[in-house]
């Protein structure tokens, strides 16, 4: 049977799963694909910790040099994250004529017009299932599944600890920092969670699903971008008596002004499909025109899943050895940038807290400034307790403009009663 | 652009959607593959029936063997269904040198073996997306996106029309018959909806699902098959009460003794994933050895999503044509026969209602058949308004396998008070 050679660079939790899996179901593995996938060489800096699998002496290096260099091996499996050298890596390893497959979803998102450019140039693909929703196969299921669809929509719960937080949250009462806490002892939040935290990571997973179901790359910078840092377990108590549940959705709807981009915390009814969403589970909601409403659930962190997502590329990748293809989908590859949309102009319904002076008038005040910027209120929540002499006025609004509410936020937040920040969490209906 | 001729046989709902994908997205297709599909030619016995899309003159024929013996023609798209003459125009297709797409789960799921086997003789591939699961790319997704994967079980609502009937009379307290002639007012129960209501639709999808997941070849008349036409208003109402929900469901899993598949209702947990997905939706609940427990869901029939799926298969179909490959994967053709763990030993938890008269000692029999047979009583529910003079004796057992159960359900359905055929309704747990 003939055997393709991999080699790994990065052998943390993930790189761990990958060896267990091609450990344990080897038969399985070359029974669909039709040759064995052996593990040639693993690159890490750290060569003492226990992985809990053992590897053939020999194999372990801490120079990933002689895997992107070795003329032996096929396919590059990068799992170092960031930029560099991941980048410098996933280069050398095209040029030198190999498949790559990586869950570098920064590297991706960052500089995939870049590296899939090279790849075409090269003849050689990358494969990435691994980097969006751990072991949900979204990838595959937007590039193939839905292949014969103009997506209109789709809405993503894709960063694992942050939804594990909000829904410590929600469960338990707490607050965010004891979410966090929760979730670092638990091994789902790193020691410093900011990229998780402030949606950076999503923004990332994002931009990859767009460029993919949009067909155009995208400028992270440009997504509008917001974190769960401001949610209080105030507003997940007021939001789920109103019906709702807050999660941090990454957003991407096809307009006619252009792409509506977002990662924001967002308000979903209780009975959205994406509601009961809970944990480390990323889910993908995807609208196709002809494929309708769909949703794609699963584990989006941990060692088996998004382990189990890199040796599904490498089964791929395998599969285009053997078969001696060497054309590349017009998939990524040439693809422009897309267009979007103005995010001032995308409207939807308002929650906000907005924490005031216990006195009289502040409502009218309040109420005044929504309705000369033209927002009009569903809802007013009866007023709470007093919490350092404050009392949040908390209400719901009608659909309104993203810069009209901007604009009387401002203003709400330069009134003299009004002493610390109004939050606005955004409600997908 | 290079083009690629499609020949359709079988223009009814699906077939008219894939005429109008192709039309309107034909741009966004053609960019995603690389070339252009074209309509080429389509058959269909009723030439005048109107379908909302208009040919160019000349493609309609009533003739299927202009289609599969054109040499012009590249892939042929068969929505006929029926074994028969489907069966022998896959066939004609396949040795005419053609890629076969088919939405035809009855004809695969009962001659897959000999058909596959024959497509990898004249090396030329079957793809069937669109036989299970509407919309949903169940089929690549456990091809290729869970392929790293030992499935470990599925349970799958496979069948739309059964699950909007049981859906209906959850939410509407109404009875089958009811809820089975709303679903043909709209269009989702057939004329003659047995093969829907007797679960023999599920066992097929159920078929094609194991043989994929599990790698083996299996004999629908081997998978134990249970339909909903038992299931009463009665048994909604009660086993919502319990905090349940009543699907369909497709179940395989992988056990010691082999594959244990069957199709039968089913009481799902409010909180289980399956409970929600209610119409229409279909969903695969799926669990691997590292990808974990996941979900898929979508729409399971209609004009659109099946449509979809049939023109994903297309392009799939389309890149191997462009990369000149003609190898088949090592999936589906050349697997033996799959394994059956006998069905007497699948052991879970029962809901029984046994309509018996009214008369004092009667739950006591009961239970003593019961206690005899080894079967533990976890709750008896109170007991109901008379109906006929009879009152039913509802309950939940604990987990018992089923040959026991059989037995017992025997010796109760002889006993002289049980005056109507008993329910028993499997719990998943």
């Amino acid at each position: 049977m003939k055997q393709i050679k991999i080699g790994l660079i990065g052998w943390g939790t993930v790189g761990a799963g990958v060896t267990r899996i091609l450990r344990k179901n080897s038969a399985l593995i070359s029974r669909r694909l039709g040759a064995r996938l052996r593990l040639a060489r693993v690159a890490d800096l750290n060569l003492r910790k226990d992985r809990g699998v053992k590897l053939a002496p020999g194999i372990l290096t801490r120079d990933a040099s002689r895997i992107v260099n070795d003329p032996e091996i096929d396919i590059v499996v990068e799992l170092i994250g960031g930029l560099d050298p991941a980048g410098e890596l996933v280069l050398a390893a095209l040029r030198g004529g190999k498949r790559v497959v990586t869950a570098n979803k920064a590297l991706l998102a960052e500089r995939g017009k870049h590296l899939f450019a090279e790849a075409a140039r090269v003849r050689r693909r990358i494969f990435f299932e691994a980097s969006v929703g751990g072991g949900i196969p979204i990838i595959k299921i937007i590039r193939e599944g839905l292949a014969a669809n103009r997506i209109k929509s789709i809405l993503g719960i894709i960063n694992g600890t942050t939804n594990y937080v909000l829904s410590r949250m929600s469960e338990e009462g707490i607050t965010l920092a004891a979410a966090v806490r929760g979730a670092q002892l638990e091994g789902y939040a790193e020691k410093d969670p900011a990229l998780d935290l402030e949606g950076v990571d999503s923004v990332h997973k994002l931009a990859l699903l767009s460029s993919l179901a949009f067909g155009g790359w995208v400028d992270c910078s440009r997504i509008y971008r917001e974190g769960i840092r401001e949610i209080t377990a105030e507003d997940i108590a007021f939001t789920e008596r109103l019906g709702y549940r807050v999660k941090l959705l990454a957003i991407a709807k096809q307009t006619r002004d252009g792409a509506d981009l977002r990662v924001h915390p967002t308000l979903v009814s209780r009975r959205h499909l994406l509601a009961s969403v809970n944990g480390i589970y990323n889910a993908v909601y995807l609208e196709g025109d002809f494929s309708e409403r769909q949703i794609f659930e699963g584990q989006g962190a941990g060692l088996g899943p998004t382990a189990s997502a890199v040796v599904a590329d490498l089964i791929e990748a395998g599969r285009e050895i053997l078969s001696g293809n060497e054309s590349i989908p017009p998939f990524l590859a040439g693809n422009g940038d897309l267009r979007l949309a103005p995010t001032g102009d995308v409207a939807c319904r308002h929650y906000l807290r907005i924490p005031a002076l216990d006195r009289p008038g502040v409502l009218a005040r309040i109420a005044s400034i929504l309705a000369e910027g033209g927002i009009s209120i569903d809802s007013v929540i009866q007023r709470q307790k007093r919490k350092r002499g404050l009392v949040p006025v908390i209400l719901m609004t009608h659909i309104a403009p993203e810069k009209d509410l901007r604009r009387a936020m401002d203003r709400i937040s330069r009134l003299d009663v009004v002493r610390d920040r109004p939050v606005r969490i955004r409600v997908e209906d």
